[in-house]
């Protein structure tokens, strides 16, 4: 392999207005997304991006936050740094002066997240290799040494992690069909908040034509009576058959969730994502025993491997919405990815990165992990922002083969990590 | 009252380098304490002063989140925001742009500390009265609108809070001789990390000669066995009627803290302090449960009130180490006493403020909520930047008679807030 050597590291303030409504929920009435952006400028061929959602004003802060984390990279060879990305990792979280502000949340943990994930976009391209084959031409002992497991070693060690992957290297083979199937996308942007009754109907018939068979709707509303209507008026345009799903982002207390939920029964939702604050794992199982068989989903919100392992032990969640720009990056999604397998719970990524990175994470799950597939989020509002879009057409996401984790973005006109 | 309006915000980057080994544990190596500073102009007298801890690098980052966040305050008088600062607060955290990069929790949650503790020191200071006096002087219904109890709902309503405040007023007047006893302090500076044994020695027999019965131990070392020989050495040099606590500050995961709680047991701490992650609610628990009757104690990390009744609900912590300038500063460490006292626990603040603010805040606890007093700790170096340092004599806190919350700093010479 060429020595590819991390040169110095500069970061992007990109903020995207979105059209009216779009992106709305019960917490955030803004139509904004932004991207922490990390560039990895190189002495090889290429350079490394990452990235990491924010929703407005303090993407800025997330950007410093990077360049403050960066220091200890800065000068090495990718190959080096990514053959013992775990203890990197837990050093630049356990930063002495940095640690405080956190420790595992927040800014800095936002602005991990995407210095990471530029270092694995950085790799697969010097290895001309898309993220999903990289991660799965790594042998188990090899994975395990990008991820870092401290503070997990009560239900997840190093060895136990290792022998989760080699248990499921005969029968990889049987999974490679995905590969060449892709797997269904599902779309969130038929129902935000802020949309009338007309445009929910109207965007859920268009995306039924497009292919789509599973769609989200935000709920929360400051009238009880709205969602209900709301959430009865999706389902008769979907029809029975279509899964649906409503997202109240956080917005009820435990009493308020046990009600709403109770009343959302009646729509057959897939699950209830964020009923409540994403700190409470015990609001959720008291909710999860209270609603049973409705099932519950969250992880958007859910700060890193440690709460959700806490999330896993009380049976707070059904479905695991893991975000690599919300974790730190690619390695703490992947080691959230076996500490759920460990827990028998599917990984339906949230989406903070529209898609990209984590359409290669699927695949990995399903290939190498045996994680079952059900769909992936699809929020198409920055397509145009990224240099190779995720493609989804019939409503299936396709494999991507472009080397790299797809995070490329084209700001201000230029290409930005090409 | 005269109206005092809140004209302008500003922060100021402060940061006191300690001698070496001061402030050193087992996972802060570095002798740095800072404070993002934030100062209300106003256009009466006085000025109000707000304090967070951070030990280095970011603590610029808090101070640009903190002028982020402020933006709704400027310009309102201080009377009417804090006539009804609960539901300010609660805006303040749920910013629509700045609330993903939380929410309630790192940096943010941090300058939301730094801000509230200013219009808590600007409100005492306007009516001619130090926190303590400020507090005592609400009703129950006035107390309570400075809190915000949002996701409490299931445990803490609105009405139980004015409730527990008017169970506990006819019996007051019994409680206020602590105003004149004062209460006695723990010395945390006797025993840091990078301290060699024989420091350590010294320093507690010092401590001992200037009143002090009550010392705590940074634990966590690289060899477990040094521990042992200074928690050992420790107890000797304090003798068995001394009050001794062990402090891992985070640095063992679930196995290795059950082990070396068990060890440090024979050495009969008060409680062991952080022995493990932060947010790990259950681990706590499990070692909880595990090393009995050894008790612990946590919360200079736990980020919010509802990860703190997670904590209370599920059983993981004896004595809660809240702190006002973690959470969400005055306010949300007085929702964390009342729902404290609804779980029966006992509230010993970590004092990331060097004990200025939490000085009133247990005579507050105390007379209004009989709290029981257990001690304040006391980590002396910063003193002298205060412009009114807490007086401490005779290992016994003073109350403080002066206006405010006693946060007004010397800062490069000039008095901050005065």
């Amino acid at each position: 392999m060429p020595i590819c050597r991390i040169r110095s590291i500069s970061t992007v303030d990109a903020r995207f207005p979105l059209a009216p409504g779009e992106g709305t929920d019960s917490v955030h009435t803004r139509s904004e997304y932004c991207m922490a952006v990390t560039v990895l400028a190189t002495d090889c061929r290429t350079k490394g991006t990452g990235i990491a959602l924010t929703l407005g004003d303090g993407n800025r802060i997330v950007c410093d936050a990077i360049e403050l984390l960066a220091k200890p990279i800065t000068g090495m060879d990718i190959e080096t740094l990514m053959s013992n990305f775990g203890a990197m990792s837990r050093r630049l979280a356990d930063d002495p002066s940095l640690r405080w502000l956190g420790p595992h949340k927040g800014v800095v943990h936002l602005a991990l997240a995407s210095l990471t994930n530029a270092c694995f976009d950085l790799w697969a391209k010097s290895r001309g290799v898309p993220l999903w084959k990289l991660l799965l031409d790594l042998s188990p002992t090899e994975l395990v040494r990008i991820l870092d497991l401290s503070y997990l070693e009560d239900v997840l060690t190093e060895d136990d992690a290792v022998a989760m992957l080699e248990q499921h290297l005969p029968s990889r083979a049987a999974r490679h069909s995905i590969l060449k199937s892709g797997y269904p996308g599902y779309d969130t942007s038929v129902g935000w908040l802020a949309y009338d009754d007309a445009r929910v109907r109207e965007f859920t018939l268009r995306s039924i034509d497009q292919g789509f068979r599973a769609f989200k709707l935000k709920v929360g509303s400051a009238e009880e009576s709205r969602d209900l209507r709301r959430a009865g008026m999706l389902r008769e345009a979907a029809g029975d058959a279509a899964m649906v799903m409503f997202d109240a982002n956080q917005r009820w207390n435990l009493p308020d969730a046990k009600r709403m939920c109770a009343a959302l029964a009646a729509f057959s939702p897939l699950w209830i994502e964020e009923p409540t604050h994403p700190d409470d794992a015990h609001a959720h199982a008291q909710l999860a025993h209270h609603i049973a068989p409705v099932r519950l989903a969250a992880g958007e919100h859910i700060a890193n491997r440690v709460l959700f392992k806490n999330f896993f032990y009380y049976g707070s969640i059904h479905f695991v919405q893991a975000d690599c720009t919300r974790l730190a990056g690619v390695s703490e999604f992947l080691t959230v990815s076996l500490l759920a397998k460990k827990f028998r719970l599917p990984i339906v990524p949230h989406v903070g990165d529209m898609g990209q990175i984590h359409q290669h994470l699927l695949l990995f799950n399903h290939i190498a992990l045996d994680h079952e597939v059900n769909f992936l989020e699809h929020i198409p509002h920055l397509k145009d922002h990224f240099c190779v879009p995720a493609k989804v057409s019939g409503g299936v996401y396709q494999t991507p083969e472009e080397p790299g984790a797809s995070t490329d973005m084209i700001l201000s006109g230029n290409e930005v990590g090409k």
